[in-house]
């Protein structure tokens, strides 16, 4: 069966996000004062093929450690639909 | 208040993703054969002061429209938590 996995991959929280920051100047500038932070990561949908939703996990885990998030800067979160 | 709301731009269902083909290639040779599709697009997380979640919702949908996303080629979608 296939399923369809969500992996949100964003910066740790002790670090810096310029692109966020950067967000927030533009909103500002447009009006848009009560925003008072941004964050920006990725979000990746990926269609697994696997036997069960757990094993669906197993292999999104696997394809985020290895390939989708760099753990020195990101962490991520995977959720199975 | 402040309200966390996530904001998920992703490239509309009807165009290709090249860097979501890219990375199915990449799992692929890494050996996860069971990935058969990927898409990535944004996940940006904003603190708003808001007076309702409500409020909170239209806020981060008025920053979507204006800046975050480019409606030609991405889709998004608001939740408030």
């Amino acid at each position: 069966m296939t399923y369809t996995v969500q992996i949100k991959v964003m910066p740790l929280k002790e670090l810096l996000d310029p692109q966020g920051k950067a967000i927030v100047g533009g909103l500002q500038n447009l009006g848009l004062k009560a925003i008072e932070d941004v964050r920006v990561g990725k979000n990746i949908t990926l269609q697994i093929n696997a036997d069960s939703a757990g094993q669906a996990q197993q292999i999104a885990e696997e394809a985020s450690k290895k390939l989708l998030a760099n753990p020195v800067m990101e962490y991520f979160e995977v959720s199975v639909n």
